[in-house]
């Protein structure tokens, strides 16, 4: 394959191998596997999805809920507090398929309540420890408030109780990302039971992120699970532990465009535009925007730790090599780089080549 | 303006005083104004440019040059260092316009010797003090080498030394800001009165960045200036203090989607897609995002530092909100923010809104 700018490649074995042991967690455990498509953002990765079974998603924006209505996805959720400023587009886009909703404040629903029409699923936004979004979980005069107030309206019904687990990015370990799984769990069905024993629904429970979705093997308890990140992988997931570096399914190509031998510097095509500014910070303290991998003709070879991205401006990256590493390279060379952030690199480069040569798009604009 | 996602606005009158200024000081000098485009990536932004009299631009990549030669523009320079496994387009484009390029390895020139197809001009890229790319001025006789090769060569013609002090973004006051501009001015002509003496060719000097573009007076010692962010500026040049506030001349409009009371937190649609993830360290060791401004119905407030985006996520942001700012938002307002980094903001969004509705493209994709 001819490379001479900036590539975002994509081993589509590998992308299978993750979203089958992902459909094969969700068949064992009998949940939904609502994939989040805010990682890849593609028509063809969908369909590679669809053919492995999936047959409902997770999407962040009303854009990206019409962008996958548009490519033949017939129930979506929007995993994020609905904009009621956008209610013209979401009235349009439930009449054409299953829309999901979340909510968390009273405004919204009531807004809903007047607004929306036709009848449309909502699910109750629950922090149960990541502190972004949500109702705390114990919070359950708030939760039983709104959970009531959607049960006023004809148009609203209640789904269940929804949760991003998003605190086990702060894991390093499989114990440390098993310990948040089973506390969420347990406050997520602690929460249903109340909601069943006050006759506010028998809330169904739907879990996210990666990391849990990736290590724990049982999610019996809950109804659906809705990691995204997992069909890529990336360095920050394997920092995570809830990878390993060989089911991480992306790689950058960048060309070298130039060398500094006094600080065993290389300058590479492939900067903030690119890579996006996401970092991970290593042993020593270090910022790490990308790890380089060995050269192995044509075959993707394994991470160097000792030579990586240090600094990213918007189209320079600079790679601080080893020795060794440096002295193999020639300027006019492309190196092959392990992102940090499959999501938001997807996102920024807007497209990627297979391995196989083919482009797909990877981006809902 | 109906808003409803979040959206890049930008205030044409503010953005045509920063040109007009720009243009002014260069005329002024008597130097040539080479704005570099990545700032802002648009045809139509461009056009505001040339009606005010610049004739010549700086882009950081091929695609860029592309495009710009696209709307019209005939004088471009790439400032990166060229990537030769872009040949084929670069002879392609070297044949529609006058295309110059950045060299500070043999490697590259004797390549473009071999592979280069019209006459091109080439400048070297000095390293001042920003140690990302470029031979360090001091390397005399490394530079020379450089010069020579280029001189060996019938089709390749030596414009002079460029460098690019991005070591003032590490300014804080415009004293700051001035030293910088004073030592890279001595370094390059020093270096430039070598290469003459040396019989190496009358090299030109082109010096960039939007800090000392913006601050220092006297650039009569140099032949062209090639800022690019002072077109909008934005949260990071105010931290330098290369810029008013009121110079900025963009702000995000982002929907709220939720509130936390407990936290004092609201959540808002505008995410690391919309803004990336660049942020600013304020006094108190903070992460700032971008700072919120005060709701002036239809004006542009001033800044409210005590009302912040504290963290970004794909498309969640986090602004932590001072009881008075809270107080005053309801879920469905929107609410005016100031980014930290105009380049990466406007190259993610890809698109902008003039504050008289109409909608402009920035990116070069």
């Amino acid at each position: 394959m001819k490379i001479s700018v900036p590539t975002l490649l994509i081993d589509k074995k590998l992308v299978l191998k993750n979203i089958s042991k992902m459909v094969e967690k969700a068949e064992r455990n009998k949940v939904l596997l609502r994939p989040h498509f805010k990682t890849h953002q593609s028509a063809e990765i969908g369909k590679w999805f669809k053919e492995l079974g999936v047959k409902a998603i997770s999407v962040s924006s009303v854009r990206m809920a019409k962008c996958f209505a548009e490519s033949g996805w017939d129930d979506i959720t929007i995993a994020f507090p609905v904009n009621i400023l956008e209610i013209e587009e979401i009235n349009k886009l439930a009449k054409q398929v299953k829309l999901n909703l979340l909510v968390e404040t009273k405004e919204s629903i009531q807004f809903l309540q007047k607004n929306i029409e036709t009848s449309i699923d909502l699910w109750i936004k629950i922090d149960t420890g990541y502190h972004r979004t949500g109702i705390k979980w114990d919070k359950q005069k708030q939760i039983f408030e709104i959970a009531k107030e959607i049960s006023n309206s004809s148009q609203l019904n209640l789904m269940g109780i929804l949760t991003h687990a998003g605190h086990s990015y702060k894991s390093r370990t499989n114990t440390q990302i098993l310990e948040i799984h089973k506390e969420t769990i347990s406050r997520m069905l602690s929460l249903k039971s109340k909601l069943v024993e006050n006759n506010l629904g028998d809330a169904k429970i739907s879990v996210g992120d990666t990391p849990t979705a990736s290590i724990a093997k049982d999610f019996s308890d809950v109804d659906e699970i809705r990691p995204g990140n997992f069909v890529f992988y990336d360095l920050k997931q394997l920092q995570i532990s809830s990878c390993t570096e060989d089911e991480i399914a992306i790689r950058f190509a960048c060309p070298v465009v130039a060398k500094n031998e006094e600080r065993l510097e290389l300058v590479i095509d492939g900067g903030a535009i690119h890579f996006s500014k996401d970092f991970i910070i290593n042993e020593e303290g270090k910022q790490i925007f990308g790890y380089l991998t060995k050269m192995n003709e044509g075959k993707w070879g394994t991470m160097i730790t000792d030579s990586y991205v240090s600094s990213l401006n918007q189209e320079h990256g600079i790679v601080k090599a080893s020795e060794e590493y440096f002295n193999k390279i020639t300027v006019g060379d492309t190196v092959l780089i392990l992102p940090v952030h499959a999501c938001l690199a997807a996102n920024v480069m807007g497209k990627g080549k297979l391995t196989s040569g083919e482009e797909i798009k990877l981006n809902c604009r």
